[in-house]
C-alpha cells in the first residue's frame, strides 16, 4: 500500500466521482430486459453492489433484496414461491410481500412476533422500452424520465438492446464512451469502412473555446453535450515526422453528430449507427470491478409495419455489426484500464489532454448533481 | 470497508464467539479417522488455521506443527522420515521427535548448536472410537470425555462416520445443525419420506417458556438442549393466506426427540436417523472459510455379531441415506450463508425469531465455557 | 492480522532487507534474452513490480514503462509502432520516442499542449552476453560490471541459460541459492550421483571461525562469499540413533568449492556443474509472490570453435541435466517457504543454525549496500 496521506485528497472539483466505487445513489438503472423475467420466475441481479431479486407477478414486475432478513441467504440459491405475491426463503420459511417486503409469515413457526414486524428492502421498479429499471436508493424516486437521455422515452422511439457484463469499474466504461479521442481504436472497424462513414481518427478542439454544454434543469435529465465534433476541426491524417501513418475513413454519411452523457451514466450517441438511428448506452454498476454494459439503440417508428422491420433489422444486422463488432473493442479498452484507476494513484498520476475536457466536464457535474454514493454500508441497511 | 466503529462492538453477550474465527482454543478435536493414519505414514490437516501432521508409531499417533522451525515449510512437501519415532526436514535435515518435538538432530550440520535446545509444537493425540482427536492448545488437556456428547464414549456404543469439507466457517456449521427451524430444507428428503419419520416444517414455541437447557458441570461435557421439540407445537402444517402451501411428514416413527450442542461445537441428535441410533456431528474449523463436517452415527452393540450388522448397515445404508442424502442439503445451506456472515455486519443485523433463542443460547454459553480463543498469534507461537 | 505493533520491528541489523519484498531499485537486472527482442517486436516483462516493455531499434534495445501516461494502459495491449523509433498508444494515439519517453505526437489531436511536455519512464537497457540487461531506478547507472559477479562479463566467458517464473518471494531463491545447507535436497540428483561429483549432504562449521568473506570495494560488485566448503568439515553421512541414514555422494569431481551471492541478488557457483564451468544465476522480483529464475552457465572459450560446441553442449546436455534436472528441486523448495515468508511473523520466527551465518551476513550486507528499496509508490513516480 501506499504510506502517507490518502492521494485522493489531492483531487479537486470531482472527488465525489472518485469516491463513488460503487455507482451513484438514489437513480433509476436499467437491469434486465422485460423478457428476461417471465410471470413468476424470478431473477437475480446485482446492481450497485447490492443483490437484487425481480420477478413479475399478473405482468407487473417487482423487486426485492435478494437476501432473507432472518440469516442473510439468496433467496435464489432456492426459489420457494408458494402463493402468487410472495416469496418464501428455503432456509426457514420466511414470507414476504414481494410489494411491501413486509414479512407476512413465518412458516416454521406460523405465530412468530417477527410477522409483521419487518420488511426487506424494495425497490421501486419501472418497465419501459422492454426494460426493466430499478430505482437503487430509498428517496422518493424521481420520474425515470429525469435519469434517461432525452428521447429515449418519446412515444414513437423504438428500442432494441443487449446487455454484457465487462469487468471494469462502471466509470471506466462512461469515460470509454464520452471521449471523443477515443475513436483512434476504431479506425478499422467494419461498421466505418463497410458503411461509408465518415469518421476521423481524432480532434483538434480550438484553443479557448467552450467545447461542453451542461444541462441541469430541474425538471429533465442531467447531462454533459460533447461539441467537440462541432467545434473542432476533425483530424482524418495522422502524421509522424512528416509522414502520414493513419488515416481515418473518408465516408459519406456523417455519424455522431451530437454526443451526450446524463446521469447516472448514461451515454447518447445521435445519429449512430447510421442517420435516424440513436445509441443510448449505460455502463451499470455492478461491483467494483465489473459493469454491466446495457446497449440499445432506437429508431422512430411511425407505425407497427416499421416497429417489425427495426426489430428484424436489429437482430439480422445491427448486434452483429454495432454492438458486437465496433464496441467490442470498447470493452477491451475498459478493461485494459481497470488495473491503472482500481489504486488511487491512477486517479492522481493521469495525464489529460485537451480532449478530455469533456470528460472532466463530466466528472464535475457528476459529483455535483448526483443524487447520492453508494457505500458499503448502504448493503447493509 | 465500512467506515467508523467496529459494528461487532454492538454486540453483547456473545461478542468471544463473534471472535472465534479459527474456533475454540484448548478443546479436542476430531480430525482424521484411525484408518486414516497408517504405521508410519504421516498425514496432513488443517486445523484452526494451524498445518498439523499426524502419524502412527507402534500403533500410538503422535501429531505436530507440520512446519519446519527452521525456515517454515511443511513437512508434508516431501516427507522423510528415516528413524522410527522422528521425522526429518526435507529442506535441511532438521530432525524432530514426535513424541516430544524437540530437535534430535540436524543431518546437514551434525553438531550444531540448536540440536536439543528447541520443540516443534506437539498436540496431544487421543484415539477413540476410530477417530483421532488432537487437542489444539497448550493446557493440560481434560480428560476427552469433556469435549464429546454424553454416550458417545460409551463402551456398547458402535460409531461408524465420514467427513468432508465444507465452504463455510465453522459456526455456520453448528447453527445450522442446532437450529430447530431449519428443518424446513428437509421436508421432501428421501430419508425422511421413505423411512416414515415424523417431521414437522417447523415448531410454534410457546410464550414465556424456557426452552434450553445448559449443563454445564465442573467434570463434564459443556453444552445445550434446545427443548424446543417437547416444549412446543410441531408445525406439520404451512399456510398462507389460508391455504395450505407445504406440509412436514405426517410419519409414524419419531425421531430427534433430544437436540443437543456441546463445547467445542459438536451436535447431538437422539435419536436419528431412527429409533436406535445417534448421530453425533463436529464442524471442525479448518480455516476462516472452511470446515470439516465430521459425521458420525452410533449405535449401541450388545456383542461382536451386532458389531458387525451395524458395520455393514452403515456402509451399505446409512452414508448414502442420511449422511450424504439427508445432509447433502445442510452443505449448501451453510455454504449460501457464508458470504453475509463473513462480513461483520452479518452478525449484527441479522434479525432472529422465537426458535433461534437455542442458536444465541448456545452463542452465549460457548463465549463463557470455551477454553480460549483460536487467533492468528497462536498460529506462530 | 496480527494485534499490536509491528512484529518486524524486533528485527536488526537486516530490516531493510525484509522491506525490500519488491526488490531492491537502481541496480541492474536480466530481463529477457537478446534472442527474445527482435527487431520492431516490442516485449512486455513484469520487473520489480513495474510493468517496462523493450524494443530493439537499428539493433539496439530501449526500455520504456508499458503504461501510456494518459489513462495508464499497458502498450502491450495491443500494439501500434508507426514509426521507427516511437510507439503509438492504440487508445488516443499518444506517441513516445523509445530513447527519451518523450511525447512526441499524439495522433487524435496533433496540435495538443501535451505534446513535447511530458516523458514517460525509460529505463537504462544494456545487452551483455546475450542478455538484456534494465537499470531499475532513476540515478545515474553504475557500470553493468558493479551488479554481475566477477568474471561474468569476462570477454572469454561465454555464457548460456534459460529463465522461468517461479511462484515465491526474489528472497526465497537467493537464500535457497547461497544457503550451503540446502544440499540435502539434491542428495539423490541424477546430476550428481551420474557425474560422479563430490557432494556431501551438509557441513559442520567450525566454531568461532569466520566463514564468510565480504567484498564491498567502491569500483566492483559488491558481495559475499560462503567459506563454509573450505573452512568446514563436509558431512557425508548422516547418522540417527547411531545408524546411518542417508549419504552424499562420494564422486571423484570436486565442485562448488566457491559460491557467492552478488547484490542485487545474484549467485555465482564455481565451478558447477563440473570443472571448467561456472553457474550464474539471478532471482529477478518480478512482484511480491513471484521472481523469474534467470540461469546461466558459464564456459571460457578460446576460439569460435570452443563457442560453437558449448553451445551445443549446453542445449544437449545442460539444460536438461542442471538447470532443469537438478534446480527443479530449488524451484519447490522455495516455493514451499512461500507461504511461511509472506507473512511477518515468518521472518520473526525462523530459527536458523549454524550454516545459515552466510545468509544472515547477507541480509546484514545487502541491507547496507543496496541502492534503493523499490515501493509501491515507485510504480507511480
Amino acid at each position: 500500500m501506499l504510506s502517507g496521506p490518502n492521494p485522493l485528497d489531492r483531487i479537486k472539483g470531482w472527488r465525489p466521482y472518485v469516491d463513488a466505487t460503487l455507482g451513484f445513489r438514489n437513480h433509476w438503472y436499467p437491469t434486465l430486459f422485460s423478457a428476461d423475467v417471465e410471470e413468476g420466475k424470478p431473477r437475480a441481479f446485482k446492481l450497485a453492489g447490492d443483490n437484487i431479486l425481480l420477478n413479475r407477478i399478473e405482468g407487473k414486475v417487482y423487486c426485492i433484496r435478494n437476501r432473507c432478513l432472518h440469516r442473510g441467504v439468496n433467496f435464489s440459491s432456492r426459489l420457494e414461491c408458494f402463493a402468487k405475491g410472495t416469496i418464501t426463503c428455503w432456509y426457514h420459511g420466511w414470507t414476504y410481500r414481494w410489494d411491501t417486503g413486509e414479512v407476512v409469515g413465518i412458516l416454521t413457526n406460523p405465530e412468530s412476533s417477527q410477522i409483521g414486524k419487518h420488511r426487506i428492502r424494495t425497490f421501486p421498479v419501472q418497465e419501459a422500452k422492454g426494460i426493466l429499471f430499478v430505482f437503487m436508493g430509498e428517496s422518493e424516486p424521481p420520474p425515470l424520465a429525469h435519469d434517461v437521455p432525452p428521447n429515449f422515452l418519446d412515444d414513437d422511439m423504438a428500442i432494441h438492446g443487449q446487455s454484457r457484463l465487462v469487468k471494469s469499474n462502471w466509470r471506466l466504461g462512461v469515460e470509454n464512451g464520452f471521449d471523443a479521442g477515443h475513436i483512434w481504436i476504431h479506425k478499422k472497424s467494419v461498421l466505418v469502412t463497410g458503411n461509408d462513414l465518415a469518421l476521423p481518427v481524432g480532434f483538434a478542439p480550438p484553443e479557448g473555446v467552450v467545447t461542453t454544454r451542461l444541462v441541469d434543469e430541474a425538471n429533465g435529465p442531467k447531462g454533459v453535450y460533447d461539441l467537440l465534433g462541432e467545434c473542432s476541426m476533425p483530424v482524418f491524417e495522422s502524421y509522424l515526422n512528416g509522414e502520414l501513418v493513419a488515416e481515418g475513413n473518408f465516408g459519406s454519411k456523417r455519424v455522431a453528430n451530437n454526443i451526450s452523457i446524463w446521469l447516472p451514466g448514461v451515454l447518447k450517441v445521435d445519429p449512430w449507427p447510421q442517420e435516424g438511428m440513436i445509441q443510448f448506452e449505460w455502463y451499470v454498476p455492478a461491483d467494483e470491478g465489473t459493469h454491466y454494459y446495457f446497449q440499445t439503440l432506437g429508431r422512430r417508428v411511425a407505425n407497427e409495419a416499421e416497429r417489425a422491420e427495426f426489430a428484424t433489422e436489429f437482430r439480422e444486422k445491427w448486434i452483429d455489426l454495432a454492438l458486437n463488432g465496433f464496441n467490442d473493442d470498447d470493452i477491451w479498452a475498459r478493461e485494459a484500464g481497470q488495473e491503472f484507476y482500481s489504486h488511487p494513484m491512477g486517479w492522481v498520476t493521469e495525464r489529460l489532454y485537451e480532449p478530455d475536457i469533456a470528460i472532466v466536464e463530466w466528472r464535475k457535474f457528476a459529483s455535483k448533481h448526483n443524487r447520492g454514493i453508494q457505500t458499503v454500508d448502504h448493503l447493509y441497511a
